[in-house]
């Protein structure tokens, strides 16, 4: 084990479940950490969480509330007078449903959190790769913010930033998840929906594009494909 | 006039009082922003922001609430178990009054907030010099945060952290809040009472004396000095 306490970022989606299983190997006790932002699927996105986290054992978990970032707007994931985007990836446009310097704040909690349980590190989900081109899933943040955090907490604390997905594709995700045994059945990756997921916003979109080009079959149901 | 808008964090205390009269004549446009963080003294803290924000005809205003604070704990300001600490100030100790990270949390969501509205700068009245000795406040700390905010949202976005103060001394500050007419008797500092200034805490502690190097009355009274 490489850490023997670490706090891992857990949104309930694809991505945050393969950290899961990910940081399982190499940190002894998982701290887990879920972030309410005022997005539109919060509910099923918690149930998503509460069911990873019962199926890795794990028994500290912060529920933590941000729906400020309602009143600050500027992304349709959080302001009811933008629609969701349906399928508008585009590689070069940074999308609406950017939440503007969002991981700031959940990387600002995991340390806060992890300072207190004399946690060694904490662990995000980006992927800047084939990603939605959101700028705080950048490698060159994931640095940055890490920097910050050793020069803001006590010198004795050492907590480290780690995003080791960050350059991988998606693809490669799905296949590590289903090699590490991931419950991708229990994640909820959806932004447009809490029922069943609507296979169209630009969230299911990249993940139905991931499980195809990894020739693996999604285990949740979509609304459509 | 350096900056057309620019987002200024207000706890309603001294520094970021003066901070306000600072920034006024480099800002054309002040956005003032409050964080209630579940500190013990939040409804002072709050009537002083309003108070000051009054003062310099500030429209855009916005107060969030990141008091899961509270339930990450590790700070007497926030858990109702840790008492506040009378006069234990001490240059080489990080007192109990240390929020974990806390700085970071202020930082991102003035960092969010100016992103939507095009703000250039986002100014914190941080003092590292005579201050209490916590992390957050240092140089070092606000330029790698400074680093982080730039990596971390778009390209058109350019918000630039200042702390103008982090190198003075608090009595300097005083002078200079003097000298620009900052209203000083509409601030509140003390951590530990919410009717008068109780005095004792080390924010009363550090106060008093800022105010007696510089040879000037606090304006305020105080239930002890």
């Amino acid at each position: 084990m490489i850490h023997e306490k670490a706090v891992i970022l857990v949104s309930g989606g694809m991505d945050s479940c393969i950290l899961a299983a990910f940081a399982k190997r190499e940190v002894k006790e998982l701290l887990f950490l879920h972030v309410n932002y005022g997005q539109k699927t919060m509910r099923k996105e918690l149930e998503a969480f509460h069911n990873i986290a019962d199926h890795y054992g794990v028994k500290e978990r912060l529920v933590t509330d941000i729906s400020y970032l309602e009143n600050i707007g500027g992304s349709s994931l959080t302001d009811s007078s933008i629609d969701i985007p349906l399928q508008e990836y585009d590689e070069k446009v940074i999308p609406l449903t950017y939440v503007p310097f969002r991981n700031a704040h959940f990387l600002s909690i995991a340390v806060s959190w992890g300072e207190v349980k004399g946690a060694t590190a904490a662990y995000i989900g980006a992927v800047e790769g084939d990603s939605s081109g959101y700028p705080d899933c950048r490698q060159s943040f994931i640095e940055a913010f890490n920097r910050a955090a050793n020069e803001g907490t006590k010198p004795e604390t050492r907590i480290v930033i780690k995003a080791p997905f960050v350059n991988l594709h998606k693809k490669d995700l799905v296949m590590m998840g289903v090699s590490m045994n991931a419950p991708l059945h229990l994640t909820w990756s959806c932004y447009g929906s809490e029922d069943i997921a609507c296979g169209a916003c630009d969230s299911c979109y990249l993940r139905l594009k991931a499980f195809e080009e990894a020739g693996i079959p999604d285990p949740i149901p979509y609304r459509k494909r």
